[in-house]
């Protein structure tokens, strides 16, 4: 379902162009128009999902799958040194398009940009540790 | 195939204990030992790959699912207000384990870390985008 107010339908579903690097019924892979580095994309499901909590478990693996092949090329293409994947959820995690997207970031090594993805480790109470992880426990 | 000195391997095969919230027979996802942020936690797929270079379609495609799964369920035991997905490859993509593992980084929104995950867009020439574009097209 395409949502009427959402740019990313409209890219997703070619109602606006975009650089195209794969597309198939259920994603399109483009290049970003502001992008972290040379060869950053997006690859965006065509139907809505505003995040990982709307999106079908199906649509989410064929993201990951397509990810995952556009990156084994594009990184032969490119010749960069790595690759970060990057889905934020939430406004407090830094989505500024409610319309689900995992970035796809190329690394260069010769580049200054070893900060672009990094947190300081905290340090852990290993009784409080233990608490959390049994409150998380799923089956 | 556990590869013998792998330390993720050991975590994700319980041969060293973790604080395990999931655990099927491709994957384990436990707290961080490092966490970004309470209840910073780990997909581990038990089988060793390097990256998402090595990595089999289908054991991303689980790991992007139970990805989703620990997620909707944390969010609301944590309340927290946002997650992050993230994975690396690459020592130029701050890999620092090469195990592949997605990091799964719950946000709150009354927490200074609004900065974990940026970049400053760049400046793109269209002309140079559609070449690029073009050199990275798949079918």
């Amino acid at each position: 379902m395409k949502q009427d107010n959402c740019i990313f339908c409209k890219l997703a579903n070619g109602d606006i162009p975009t650089n195209t690097i794969f597309e198939d019924e259920d994603v399109r892979v483009f290049l970003d128009a502001g992008p972290a580095t040379k060869g950053h994309a997006l690859v965006v499901p065509k139907n809505h999902y505003a995040d990982i909590y709307e999106i079908e478990p199906d649509v989410l693996a064929k993201v990951a799958k397509v990810a995952q092949k556009v990156i084994r090329h594009a990184t032969k293409v490119l010749g960069c040194d790595g690759y970060n994947l990057v889905q934020n959820n939430g406004e407090a995690a830094g989505q500024t398009v409610f319309h689900f997207h995992m970035h796809l970031i190329p690394r260069y090594k010769d580049m200054d940009n070893r900060n672009l993805i990094s947190w300081t480790p905290g340090e852990v109470d290993e009784g409080e540790a233990k608490a959390l992880c049994e409150s998380l426990k799923i089956e």
